[in-house]
C-alpha cells in the first residue's frame, strides 16, 4: 500500500520547489527568537526559538558557518589534483578535492580560484559551477558550492603557517576504486567525482568558460539573516 | 610540472591507507588536551589544544556527534522511498533519504532499520552496507553509515511529537534528474543514489541479506575517546 499513503506527494513537491515554497507550510519551521550560545571562537552556535507547523514552540541548535567551496581540478591529461590532510574531528588523514571556506562578501568562484592556489597552486584558464550541496543540514547552515576546473597551470602552493596537507594526483578510475573501497569517505570528493563523470558520460551538463564570464552564477545563493 | 611535486604520492597513499597510518606522521596533529566549551543543550562543542606535525600548538574546535545512519529504501517495483523535511539552519525543505543519528551502543544497522520505521513505517527483509561517509570533517566528529534495505512492507510511522516529515516516492531516474537541476542538495541522499546507481551498472557490489547476518559490519568503526 505504500502509494495510497504517497500518491501526489512528488507530483505536489514537483509543481512547487523540492526545496520549499509557500506550499510547505505544514512544514515549516519559523523563528521566534535567535539566541547566540557560543562565539568567539572557531564556531558560532545559535540556539534559536522557532515556531513548529502546528504553532509549538521548540529550539533548534546549529552552527553558523559562512559556507565553503570545493574544486575539482582537471589536468590536461585528465587526471584530478586533491590534497591528503589530517582531519583532527574525525582523527584521519583524507583524500579531498581542495576545499574551503568563503570570506566576507567572496563569491564562490573567487573562493575557488582562492582556495586552488594557496593549497595546491595551480591557476585555471576555465571554470564550470557543478551545484551546490548541504552537508550538514540538521546541525549547520553551510552550503558547499562545487566548481570544476581546467586549463590548469602550476605553481608555488601558498599553505598558511600551521597548515599541513600534501598534493596528490589521481585517475578518475583510481578514485572510484578508493570509493567502492570505502577509502574516499569525504562527502564533497564522492560527489565531485560522480558528477565529473555523469558529465563525461554525457548526462550531466557543465559549461567551461573564462572566470570573467561567470559572475551571475557565482554569489551564494542564500544568506541567513 | 605538476609530477614533479606530486610522484609517487598516489603510490604512497595507497601502500599505507588513504585515510591513515604510521606513514602519515608528518600530517597528524594529536591531541594535547580536550576542553569541552558547550555542552548541555543538542550540540556538544570541543576546543582541543593539539600538537600540529611540526610540533607548535594550535586548537581545533568542533562539534562532538554519535554518527548517523541514512537508508536507501528500494520498492519491489524499484521505486525509492524518501522524505520531505524542513531543515531549520538551511532554511529549506529537502528532499532526502531516512536517516537519524545513533542511540549509544546501538549498531548501525539497528539504528538504520528503526529510522526507517519511526520516519516511513516500512520494514525491510534484506539489507545492504553501502559505506560510511563522514559529512563536515572540518568540524564534526559526525560519521554516516549507508545502508540499503529491500524487500519493503510498509506500517504506519512513528513521528515523535513536533516532527514533521512527509514520505515520497520517487524514480531512480527522478532523483537524477533532481540533482542535476540543483534540487537534491543533500549530501547522503546524492550519495545513496549514485552508489545505487552504479550498483544497478554493475560497477559496485553490495550483498543485501537477513539483517541478522549484518552483525559484524554493523557497528561504527571509530569511536572518539
Amino acid at each position: 500500500m505504500p502509494d495510497e499513503r504517497t500518491e501526489g506527494a512528488l507530483e505536489g513537491s514537483a509543481a512547487a520547489p523540492v526545496q520549499g515554497g509557500s506550499g510547505d507550510d505544514h512544514l515549516r519551521e519559523r523563528l521566534v527568537e535567535p539566541h547566540t550560545v557560543l562565539s568567539g571562537g572557531f564556531l558560532t552556535v545559535r540556539r534559536d526559538v522557532v515556531a513548529l507547523p502546528d504553532g509549538q514552540r521548540a529550539t533548534r541548535e546549529f552552527v553558523e558557518h559562512p559556507g565553503a567551496v570545493a574544486v575539482v581540478p582537471i589536468l590536461d591529461d585528465q587526471r584530478l589534483v586533491l590534497v591528503r590532510q589530517h582531519r583532527y574531528p574525525v582523527d584521519r588523514v583524507l583524500l579531498e578535492f581542495p576545499a574551503g571556506k568563503l570570506d566576507r562578501g567572496e563569491s564562490t568562484l573567487a573562493c575557488a580560484m582562492r582556495e586552488l592556489a594557496e593549497e595546491t597552486g595551480y591557476t585555471a584558464a576555465e571554470w564550470a559551477f557543478g551545484g551546490e550541496i548541504v552537508n550538514a543540514a540538521a546541525y549547520s547552515t553551510e552550503s558547499l558550492w562545487i566548481w570544476f576546473a581546467r586549463g590548469l597551470t602550476p605553481g608555488p602552493a601558498r599553505l598558511d603557517a600551521g597548515e599541513f596537507v600534501e598534493t596528490v594526483v589521481c585517475t578518475e578510475t583510481e578514485l572510484h576504486e578508493l570509493d567502492r573501497a570505502g577509502q574516499l569517505p569525504d562527502v564533497k570528493t564522492i560527489i565531485g567525482l560522480h558528477w565529473l563523470t555523469s558529465w563525461r558520460s554525457g548526462t550531466r551538463e557543465m559549461s567551461f568558460t573564462a572566470p570573467d564570464e561567470h559572475e551571475s552564477q557565482a554569489r551564494p545563493m542564500m544568506m541567513r539573516p
